[in-house]
Formats: structure tokens, sequence, C-alpha cells
């Protein structure tokens, strides 16, 4: 919880946590971290992706499990979303000591993850799991030149990127610990909890066009108020997403025009945030509210448009990794709950070359990326004790013994 | 329809017409209005709040009918709006020719309606009615320093404006032909109505707060999105104007926070606009939709507050000279259809002193305070026809004699 506040004292303005990608907050993060991970036995490396690792050298063999997230952070962010999933990972190898294992074990500290500073997330982990992109090199942000100047200035070489990349034979598996960013956990009354999917999600920007006039003279009968139909379409998203177990549907952003209080609104832009475990469930979902939106707007007299409609798949985590975590719970005293992942994290892109597996801990009040973001103290050493239970029972598995009862 | 086009060239901005309360452009329409009431007959006078008044001398005592509306513009205005209601007076004057009657007939042309340049609208209305607040001569507009400069740089004298004011006592009616400003008309397939009156208006700001959160991570179950609250009370708005004859509710603007597609919307501040006929009508359809509010956020868990109420009564007009105005298009053919004006006009503030009536004339399309405003020639002949009627009965009530037969 310490280190969690110290951390958050490398920020790029001061009073509030922001750390993007590469800036001078990321290296003295960096440095403070790099500390930690030797004190805690680790060899310190940094990848040319600018990702810190710190590895317990394998007593045998060179098959290594990850552990990991990422020290950037959203603007004005919290000091606990990826920043815990790190520590959790350097504290579990402090507690291992000098205990011989059989299998290696790295703790990740990934540079990129929100997509803040050159508007693409999972920069960090995408070099890792080997799908760094070379062409991302050339993106700009703001104002401080392209990604691979950033990279250069940081004292990473954009030329030697594949070298970050992991042998997917040397990995027997990535686990990623992760504040929950919801209430799940807390409403269970579960300190952690096991993720069973990180779910796919369809964005979708939508028109309602109806026909403006004077909301004093023009009669009620007859009008085309883009406004009311879009109010209809949000409440039909709603009454979709309760009658689908899993599905989360929320309508966040709406324009209104002209927006003036003694006109009709003529045109109502929205967005739809479609997001479902299972593909098949959420695509049935969007054609629904599609058709929904179709009908409602035919009925009040206005034209009804999709304008926008992407989507990502869900990923699957490892089965048998994520089992092993959720026994993991059960021998640490706890239930093994399962959820999916609302949102999108390292492991989205790690399970793309990698068995991969979420811990998720309770979130109290369940605010991200805002200051407020809390976590326990108890849930957090609740989270230590399992992964140090999985990395002891993955590497028994590796050496092919029955490892001890596992410490309460 | 001429004058009409000619007058559109009066502006302050090439391209679209604007003409604000005493601009050069306001100046320039005078003089060619001045001009064509003088060949109408009329003696042109212009008084201290810069209204411009064409008299028929009367034949005999000091009873005048007036007849009039505004010749300033909302900025990007139509070419119809305030002008036609005073070119048809004219007309109306250059059809009576040298014939007696024994009443005097004075065209207004009032300098201001549309409240933009001071955000004070009736100025010129008000100056003739005697209503003229001494303390609106210190408003300023945006740049150009204060109504009292503006009317002294115009040739007024702000000391005399009390001279504006009519003698109540000397005058039988305000009689004001003006665009419906709507589609009632239009839909009736009538060329002119009645105004049985103009609506009372409430204007409310109200404000749901629910709890904003990420809209992947947080369960539908226990969301209190602020948006879904609002869609409700949009449609429960619409419902409610629909269950009540003549009641009018708008909600035009809504501001919606954070209004970031993955965050579940935290707050809404919308507008309501309720209008109608009855006052009475109006309060219990206000204080109906204010319980819906509140009941549809006890329901969704979120907040509900009425930030702003603010009401304006309904206008009656005269019923004497309304029901004279309804013979008057029997009289020409017609069926006197009555509608309830939706807007405000002169009349508003010219009924708190004088017996006042309204012609509404067919509205094409219903599109106002647009360069799309449009009217129909033979429309306006029709609204021609019937003034003139009028002004000729009011004229031999006053001599107790029995008019003709109308000419059609």
């Amino acid at each position: 919880m310490r280190r969690c506040d110290e951390l958050a004292e490398c920020t790029e303005e001061p009073g509030r946590i922001t750390r993007r990608f590469m800036t001078e907050a990321m290296r003295s993060a960096q440095h403070r971290l790099g500390g930690w991970m030797r004190d805690a036995g680790l060899s310190v490396t940094r990848d040319h992706a600018g990702n810190l690792i710190g590895r317990r050298d394998p007593g045998a063999g060179d098959q290594r499990l990850l552990v990991g997230s990422h020290i950037d952070t959203v603007p004005g962010a919290g000091r606990y979303d990826g920043v815990l999933g790190v520590l959790i990972g350097v504290a579990v190898a402090e507690s291992l000591g000098s205990q011989p294992l059989p299998i290696g074990l790295d703790v990740l500290a990934f540079s990129e993850e929100e997509g803040v500073r050159f508007s693409k997330p999972y920069l960090g982990s995408s070099a890792v799991a080997g799908c760094f992109a070379p062409e991302w090199l050339d993106r700009r942000d703001d104002k401080d030149g392209s990604l691979r100047d950033a990279l250069r200035t940081f004292g990473c070489d954009p030329a030697r990127l594949e070298d970050a990349a992991y042998d997917p034979e040397q990995v027997i598996g990535y686990v990623e610990p992760h504040l929950e960013q919801g209430p799940v956990l807390e409403r269970a009354d579960s300190p952690v909890g096991v993720v069973s999917g990180i779910v796919g999600q369809s964005r979708l920007r939508i028109e309602f066009l109806g026909e403006s006039g004077h909301a004093g003279t023009t009669p009620m009968a007859g009008r085309r108020d883009a406004l009311l139909t879009a109010s209809r379409f949000v409440v039909a998203v709603r009454d979709t997403a309760e009658s689908c177990e899993g599905l989360h549907a929320t309508a966040g952003r709406m324009e209104i025009t002209p927006n003036a209080p003694n006109v009709i609104p003529e045109r109502v832009e929205l967005s739809l945030d479609v997001r479902h475990p299972c593909d098949t469930d959420r695509n049935t979902a969007v054609t629904r509210l599609v058709g929904a939106g179709q009908s409602l707007a035919e009925a009040d007299g206005c034209r009804f448009r999709v304008l926008e409609n992407t989507a990502q798949p869900a990923v699957r985590v490892d089965r048998a990794i994520t089992d092993r975590l959720a026994e993991s719970i059960t021998r640490c005293g706890g239930e093994p709950l399962r959820l999916s992942s609302g949102a999108g994290h390292d492991a989205v892109v790690m399970a793309k070359r990698f068995p991969s597996a979420m811990l998720f801990v309770r979130h109290p009040g369940g605010v991200s990326h805002h200051p407020d973001e809390r976590v326990e103290e108890a849930d957090v050493a609740v989270a230590i004790r399992v992964l140090r239970d999985l990395v002891v029972r993955v590497a028994a598995d590796a050496a092919g013994v029955q490892p001890a009862e596992a410490s309460r």
C-alpha cells in the first residue's frame, strides 16, 4: 500500500496522478520500482519497449511464469489501476525469498496500457507478446513527436523492439492481478475473484433525425422530435440489457441539435457501448438494439442511421491456469468467485500468445480512473497469498511434485 | 410581397436578414416604409421609442384603431415575421383610399419586438402601451453602449419616451396581423385564422443526478444512470402533453455529464418548456410533470431537482374585436378558424392597455426565424381584405351605421 502511495508521487502534474508512456514521471516510477524489485531478489532489466522486468532466476530449466500489469496511468488517475498488480507480483517474489523453484518468475511492469499518449493502448504488452506493429512507431502524440522519438529519448532502441518478445515455448503462462474496477466482489463480500473472460465490446454511434420547430407553435401531433425518439431508445437499451444475462449496454454520450429550450430537437447522435463475455450474445443484442432503434424511429416519423459500428471480440482466459487460480483461492480459505472483466487489460494482448489468467481484487466503491480509487490492505494481502500459492503449485506441476498446504 | 423583399435588403449582415433595434438597417427600413405609408395617404411620424407611425386622419372624433407589428428581426431571419403585419396595415390604408371614415387608423411599425439587441423584447410596443420602464434605458448591448445611447444616436429623445404612449380613451383597439409561425392553418387549409389567446409559458430547468461508473464493469442492476431517468422523463413529458388538450410541452435542451461513450452518465440537466392558453391547466401540467420527474428519479435511485421554474401568464385577446375579426373572415368567404398563439407578439404588451386581437396568416412549412420563412400571396390578399372589412365595420360601429357587404 505504501509503495502504491510512493508511485503516486511519480506524476507529470502536481496534485494529481498522470503518468504517461515514456515520460520523466515514468522514469522516476521505474527507478523506485526497480529498487523494490532488487530488494525482492529480482534482477532488473528494461526491454526496448520500455517495460521494466524483474526476473527470479530459475532454479532449473527456462520455463517461466509471468506476473504483472502496467504502470502508466490515465490523466488524473487513482493509485492502484495497473500499479497494484505489478506490486503484488513484487510482493510474491519477496515472500518466496530464496526458496528454490523449478521455474522462473518474471514480474512485468508494462510501460503502456492506457493508450493516452499515442491513442494506442497495450504498447508494452504488445511488445512482450511479439505483436507490436512497426507502423505504430510513426504515431505522434499531441506535441512531442513520434512514438519512435519517445522510445529513443527514454533510452530504448526502437530497432530492437522485437527483442522484447518472449518465446511462447518458455512461457508457462501470464497472470495479471488487477483492481476489479467494478462492484461485483464488493457486493459478493469477496476479497478476490477469478476472471472468467474479458468481454467483447461493440461501439456504435447512432443518429436520430427528426424535424425542428418552434416549441410553442408546433402542435404536439405530428412533431418529429429526435430527442423523444432517442429517449425511447435509451429506455429500450436498458430493457434489452436487463433481459439478457451478462449483457452490459450503455448510452453514455448524446449530442442534441440545436439543443435550445424553445426548439424541438432536430437531431440526436448517441453512443452505444455493448459488452458481453459471449460474442454471439453480444452480436445478437446489437442486432436487436439496431432493430429497436429503427422501429422507434419509424413510429415517431424520424430517420435512423448507424453512423459507426466497430467491435472487439471477447478474450478467453486459459482454462487450466484459471482453474489453478480458483483452487488457490479455495486453498487460501476463500470462495473462488468467477466474474468476467468488463474492461480491457494487458491480458487482452497477452492471451493472444500465452496462456493467461487474471485475479481481481475487490474495489470498494468501484470508482476507477479517478483519485477516489481505493483498495483494502487486507484484500491485497489475500491476493498476494493466493498468487504465491499459485506460483508454488505451478512450479510443483512443472517439477511433478505435490505442493504443501497453502499458508493462510 | 415585393415590399417584404425590399425590406429584406435592409440588413446589418450581407447575405442574410438581421435588423436589430436602432441600427442603420432599421433606419433604412423606416425610410422605405415611410415612403409607402405616405403613398397610402398616411402622415408619417416617428415617436421617441423609434416606432414609425402612419396616421390616417380621422374624419370625425379622435377615436382610432391601431394596426401593426414590428420591423426588427432576429439574426438570420425570414422576411415576413413582423414586417408582413405592418405591410398588411399599409395595404389596408391604401385600399381605403380617400374613403371617409368616422375613426382614425394608425399603422404602427414597432421598432423592437425580438429582444435581440438589449435582451429585452417588446421595447417599441411597451412605449406605445405606456409601460416602458425607465430603467431599461440603462440596459447595454454587447458592444455599443446603452439603450439610451442607441435611441439618441437614432434621433430619439429618451426623456420624451412617455410621449409615445397612446391614451387608452382614444384607442378603439389594436389588431396585429402576423405569420402563424406554426402549421395549424396549413393543416386546416385556411388562409387566415383568429387568435383565441396567447399561451402562457413555464420555463423549467431540471436536474437528474445519478452516479457515474465504468460502462463495462458496472453491473446493470444497481446502476443509477441519470440519462436513463432523463430519457424516461422526456417520454413522460410527451405522454402528459398528449393527454391534455392544448398543452405544448417540450424538452429541447439536454446537457449530459460526463458525456463519454464508456461512462455511465452521472448528471443530466434538461430544459422544459410548457405552454397552454389556460394558466390553470399549464400550472397543473407543470405540477404533474415535476411529480413525474420526482417519481422516476426515485424509482431509478437518482436525485431530482428543479433548478429554475419561471412563468409568464397567458394573454387574453379582446372578445369583441376578436369576434368582429371572425365575422370579417366569414364575410370574406372564409371559415373563421380560431387558434391560440404559441409564441409571444407585440399584442402581449398591447393587450395590457388596449382591446387587442390578432389575425394569423397561413405559414407554409411553418419554419420561422429562418430564411426559409414563406407566405402565399393569395393568403396575404385574404388577410388584407379581412382587415379592411374589420376596419370599415369598426368604423361603422363607431358611427352607428350598418356597413355594406364585404368586397370579395
